[in-house]
C-alpha cells in the first residue's frame, strides 16, 4: 500500500529517503530537541544493517582525502554511504568548526551519499549521545556504509568510536612524537593503522615504531593484529585509488574476523551499554536542568556558588532528594 | 587550640598538609567514591585562593618541560605548586597512560610541590567532575599555583580548562597543519600561545600564521590580545629559565587584566555553572546506575538492546518515570 506523503510520519519519510527531513532531524538531535528523540525511537527497528567505520587522527592526517576515496570506491560497487564528521565545539562560538567539506562537494549531486557535520553545545557531554542517534538515523535511511570521522584522541572521541565496527587511525610522518599520541587512549581501539603521505621523510621510522608497539601487545582482540597500511601521496590519483581498494579489502577482512569470532557480539553488547547510559543521562538530567533554567533557579544556584555562599555538591545533593524518588 | 591528629577529620588533615591522605582522596574521586565527595564538601570553604594555570597542547609540544621550569620558578619565589596531569583513559585498560612524570622527580622531595595524574573510568563523562574536585583539593591544601596539564583539543579537554584562570597553549613547529588544530575549539580559550622549540625550522611560519589568526579576531575578551611567546630549545638551561620568567610575567599580567576588568567575575560565574552541572550529573545519575547495576537490571536492559528487542531511549525513558519525581 502506498501512503500519501502527507500521511506519513517523519520517521517513515526519513526511511523513504527524505534528505531534507533527515538533515533537520540531525540538527534537532544536536540541539537536544526532545521530539527528535521520539523520532529516533521510531527509527530503531530499521537500524542494525549498516557497517560503521570509524576514522580518526590528528588534523592534517588526510582523513578527508581517505573518506573521499572510500566514498568513490563504495559508490562504484553500488553501496550507499553516509558520512558523519564529528566536530569539536568551541565553548564560546558554540558552532561546528571542523575542516574543509568542500572536497566532498563532488558527491553533492549523488543521492547515494549523505554527508553531515555534527557538533554539540553545552557542557553536559551530549556529544556521544547525539552521535549515537545520528548513526541510527543514517542506518535507518538505508546507508550501507557509515564513515564516522573524528579529530583527535580525547576521551569524547574514544566514546564516539564506540559506534564503529572497525576503527582506522590515520597518521602522517613528520610529527616526531606521533606514537606518543597513540598511547593516549586510541591505540587500543584502532583496528587498522594508516600511514598517510608515506612517501614523505620519516614514514619508515613511523612504521617501525608502530610495529614495535604492536609487538609489545601480547594478545590482540580476537586474534586480529592491526595491520599497518602505507598510503603514498595523491600525486597520482589512480595509484591512490588502488591503495584505497587494498584498504577496503582489509576493512572487510576485519569485519569478517569480528563475525567469525565472538567479538562482534561483545562489541554490540558494549555499544548497547554505552548507548543506554548516554540515553539515561539525557533522560534523567535534561528535564531537571530545563526546569531549573525555566524557573530561574539555576541562575540563583550558580550565583551562590560563584559568591562562595555554598558549594556545587551541597546544592546538587539537595536537588537530588527533591528530584529523585 | 591544637587538636590531636586522631581527632581531626580527613578534611582537616588534608588542609594541614597530609600528602598521603590528599593522594588517596584524589584517587577516590577518580573512582567516584561518594564519601570522597563528602570530604570535598568540607574542603570548599578553604578554596578559592589558588591561581589555576591551564597548559595544553599536542603530545611532544613540551608541556612537561614547561611545567617543570614553572615549578622551579614558583618555588624560587616561595610559592607552593600543585600539578594535575589529566590523562585520557583507554576504554580497555581503564588506566592513566600519559607521559613521563620522571622528569618531575627532582621535585619529589620538595614538600611545596604536589604532583598527581588524574584519569577517569567509565563512560559517564566523570572526568570533568573529578578534575573540578581535584583542583579544589589542591587549593584547600594551600597550593598557591595549580598547573592543570592536558593533552589534545577534544571537548573534554576544553571542559577541563574551565577551571583555569589563564590557559596556555603550547605548539611546536613542524606539524604543518598545527594551526588547523587551533580552529578546533581551543583557539578561543587560549590566553597565551607558546611556540616551543622555536629554534627549529618552521617556527617563524607558525608565528606568522598565529598572528594572522589573532588579527582576524575582531574583539578580544576584556581587551586582552593573547601574546605569542617563542621558547627556544633547552640546550642552554639558564637561557630557558630566563624565558620562563618572561612567560611567568605574562601570566601575571593576564591575571591582572582579569582582575581589572569584569572578566574574572564572568569566568567565576561560568566555572560555577559548569561545576554545578557536573556535580548534578554525578548526584542524579550515579545512584540510579549503581542501583541498576547492583540489582542486575542493567545487564538485562543492555542485553535487550543488543538483541534489538528494545532501544536505549525507550528503556531510559521508562526508568525516568520510575526514578524521577
Amino acid at each position: 500500500m502506498h501512503k500519501d506523503q502527507t500521511d506519513m510520519s517523519t520517521a517513515e519519510r526519513i526511511r523513504g529517503g527524505d534528505i531534507r527531513l533527515a538533515s533537520r532531524l540531525i540538527r534537532n538531535l544536536e540541539d537536544k530537541n526532545p521530539r527528535a528523540r521520539e523520532v529516533v525511537k521510531e527509527l530503531f527497528p530499521w537500524t542494525g544493517r549498516a557497517r560503521v567505520l570509524g576514522l580518526t587522527g590528528a588534523p592534517g592526517a588526510g582523513k578527508s582525502t581517505i573518506t573521499d576515496h572510500l566514498i568513490s570506491s563504495y559508490r562504484a560497487t553500488g553501496h550507499t554511504v553516509g558520512v558523519l564528521a564529528v566536530d569539536p565545539t568551541s565553548p564560546f562560538s558554540g558552532g561546528a568548526i571542523l575542516g574543509d567539506r568542500v572536497r566532498m562537494q563532488k558527491h553533492a549531486e549523488d543521492k547515494g551519499v549523505f554527508i553531515r557535520s555534527l557538533a554539540t553545545r553545552g557542557a553536559l557531554g551530549g556529544l556521544a549521545a547525539a552521535v549515537d542517534d545520528a548513526v541510527h538515523v543514517l542506518d535507518a535511511m538505508g546507508m550501507d556504509r557509515i564513515i564516522l570521522e573524528t579529530v583527535g584522541t580525547g576521551q569524547s572521541e574514544v566514546d564516539v568510536m564506540n559506534n564503529a565496527h572497525t576503527v582506522l587511525l590515520a597518521l602522517t610522518p613528520g610529527l616526531g612524537d606521533e606514537v606518543q599520541t597513540l598511547k593516549a587512549g586510541i591505540m587500543e581501539i584502532a583496528d587498522l593503522f594508516l600511514i598517510n603521505k608515506a612517501d614523505q621523510k620519516g614514514a619508515s621510522k613511523l612504521y617501525q615504531e608502530l610495529m614495535r608497539m604492536l609487538n609489545m601487545v601480547s594478545e590482540h582482540h580476537s586474534g586480529w593484529r592491526p595491520p599497518v597500511l602505507m598510503l603514498r601521496d595523491i600525486a597520482h590519483p589512480e595509484d591512490f585509488a588502488q591503495q584505497v581498494e587494498e584498504l577496503r579489502a582489509k576493512i572487510d577482512e576485519h569485519y569478517q574476523v569480528l563475525v567469525d569470532t565472538e567479538v562482534l557480539a561483545q562489541r554490540e553488547y558494549r555499544k548497547a551499554r554505552l548507548q543506554f547510559l548516554n540515553s539515561l543521562r539525557t533522560s534523567l538530567l535534561d528535564p531537571v536542568v530545563h526546569e531549573l533554567e525555566e524557573s530561574g533557579e539555576l541562575k540563583d544556584i550558580v550565583q551562590r556558588i560563584a559568591d562562595k555562599r555554598s558549594d556545587p555538591h551541597t546544592l546538587a545533593d539537595e536537588l537530588r532528594s527533591r528530584f529523585l524518588r
